[in-house]
């Protein structure tokens, strides 16, 4: 279900609106919005762009506070006083008009990054093709506009660590997270059994029903993973066979008793860290059941491995296209591409403040 | 410089003694000797060896008390009542005499067990020869008796993990160990720079150019791993190279902090807990430095890695038959191969409760 937009008439020039820091520190205090002219006819391999939807990543507020290892370089731009940085790494964009030299783009086309630091959070772009990375209108503007990270990082981690076979099993804490839902449909896509970690709650049968809607074999709570007991019940459920990856993003606790669950030569992969807690492997998985321990990141990943976010964009909508992998719930802050500066920045400041609520998206109408 | 033995005259018959068990516990309470005849014309493929010298390894420890992953099956032998199996993996063994379709050992030659859960602590044993590898008698006795578990060991995770180079950087803790020692000479051979963490003394400095003296590059203790400030100073040393490779044998936070030290894309090797504290990796480590942390365990290695049993000890060999790895100080435990049970089991005895102060080596005279 492609969203339908009217296409804009381009006059003489647009008026830009960008979300831009010249210093680090919390975004409700560092970011502005500030407007530049662009030409309404671009040259030679530029492309003019108006987002359509971006959305808020935990990793682009960390950017903006300065904690995040990869940011863009704060640099003359925008006609600013002091060099300056533009937020948000992901998002969808139109096409409203191309260059002459421009050969795979024409206008109405949907287009996303090819890589980190584009800086998403704006009304409209001017960007060489090569920066950008087309996409078939065949999923839902919200899913082709966070595409990228969330689900990307599921699939790579799941096919990149181990050759996880049809009928083997991982394991994951943060079973509710972005991630974690992902990895449940794409798991199930693959074939894969899943056990998927949660946090106790009040209506926790709600979720456990969920998840096992969305694919997850087995969702169990913290508490069951720290029980010594329980790993005989996940011992009967998987049949004895070994459990091949763990992917966590909690750390602590959780993630040591997660870790006790891998079997023989099984790893570990740590993509994030929400218990603030570091990662504690006891000894003997090391040295007698041979565990290994990985990180990953999907910035550096798609660095390291040429073509892997490609890959796994075009692997992942085409699970979304066939249903494989459902919508995410998300919050829509809405904004006409039009709007003033002050009226773009009061719906990323909205989308900010409620960042902790579930998936913000700023979308551009 | 080898040890010269007398060439026992082979009478019909050998009383072989062994030190066995037929149920785990603390080595002074489930250990005994027994003996059994041996005939002295071995048959076929058959090989009759009498052992030089055994060491006390903290896992043949380990093995008796029953708490560690590899151990030799209990079964019915040496005519006892119940299920037994012989203590100590590793030794130095002389031929006394072949069978007729023994290929490559004859009288006198020196051989080691080719693999591990031998059996090594008796006077005398009857052998497979596939079951045997040779040792040219190039290296002093306790070198070759000691050869395939420590200083194996360190070469092993120095040429494993990573493809290091002259010139690259690797850090221990443990640098006084048995296989801390060996990696700083093994290291030095190898054109690597080493940093060795020892645990602060009184005579520290006697340690550190004891270390310095086996080729050490810096020799730092706890604290100084501890100190971020202090990472300036290895980061001069280091000239701002990445140091690849962290061997841990310590576990907690000396392992922590030894971890930080590693530069991108590092692997934590982790072969020992002296501490009896986890391996804790920070959650950053993992994602934005892409550190690895892994195992590393000689027995599994070795079947994991056919051939690298005999490659690491022929080039652990090398480097002692040329003086690039030096004797480690042992202490001698002596007892004739015709003594008596009692005396037998009196040595075994005396050399385990002995065996937290140094090396210890029952030597058959």
């Amino acid at each position: 279900m492609s969203r339908s937009f009217s296409t804009t008439a381009v006059a003489n020039s647009i008026r830009a609106k960008v979300m831009l820091y010249s210093q680090y520190g919390q975004p409700d205090q560092v970011l502005k919005c500030v407007s530049h002219k662009l030409p309404s006819s671009p040259k030679g391999k530029e492309v003019l762009l108006q987002t359509i939807a971006c959305p808020i990543n935990p990793s682009d507020i960390n950017q903006i506070q300065g904690v995040y290892p990869s940011r863009p370089e704060l640099k003359p731009q925008y006609e600013q006083s002091e060099p300056v940085a533009v937020g948000g790494n992901e998002g969808l964009f139109k096409v409203l008009a191309v260059g002459d030299q421009v050969s795979g783009l024409q206008e109405g086309d949907w287009v996303i990054p090819s890589n980190v630091n584009f800086g998403t959070w704006r009304s409209h772009v001017l960007s060489e093709e090569s920066a950008l990375m087309k996409m078939e209108k065949t999923i839902s503007a919200n899913q082709a506009a966070t595409i990228a990270v969330n689900p990307s990082s599921a699939y790579q981690m799941l096919t990149l660590f181990e050759e996880l076979k049809p009928g083997d099993w991982f394991i994951q804490n943060g079973g509710n997270s972005q991630v974690g839902r992902s990895a449940i449909q794409i798991g199930k896509k693959l074939g894969l059994n899943s056990i998927s970690i949660v946090r106790n709650r009040d209506n926790l049968k709600e979720l456990v029903d969920d998840l096992t809607a969305l694919g997850a074999t087995k969702v169990i709570t913290e508490e069951e993973n720290a029980s010594k007991e329980f790993g005989k019940t996940i011992a009967q459920w998987t049949n004895g066979k070994p459990i091949k990856l763990a992917l966590n993003c909690v750390g602590g606790d959780n993630c040591t008793n997660m870790a006790r669950k891998l079997g023989q030569d099984g790893t570990l992969v740590t993509y994030g860290g929400m218990s603030m807690k570091p990662v504690t492997v006891p000894t003997t998985l090391f040295i007698f059941k041979n565990i290994t321990a990985k990180g990953f990141w999907i910035s550096a990943n798609i660095q390291r491995i040429p073509g892997s976010r490609e890959n796994s964009i075009k692997a992942v909508q085409k699970m979304m296209e066939e249903g494989d992998l459902v919508d995410v719930k998300m919050h829509e802050n809405p904004v006409s591409a039009d709007a003033s500066e002050e009226e773009v920045y009061q719906a990323f400041q909205k989308a900010l403040a409620k960042s902790n609520q579930g998936k913000q998206l700023v979308v551009f109408t």
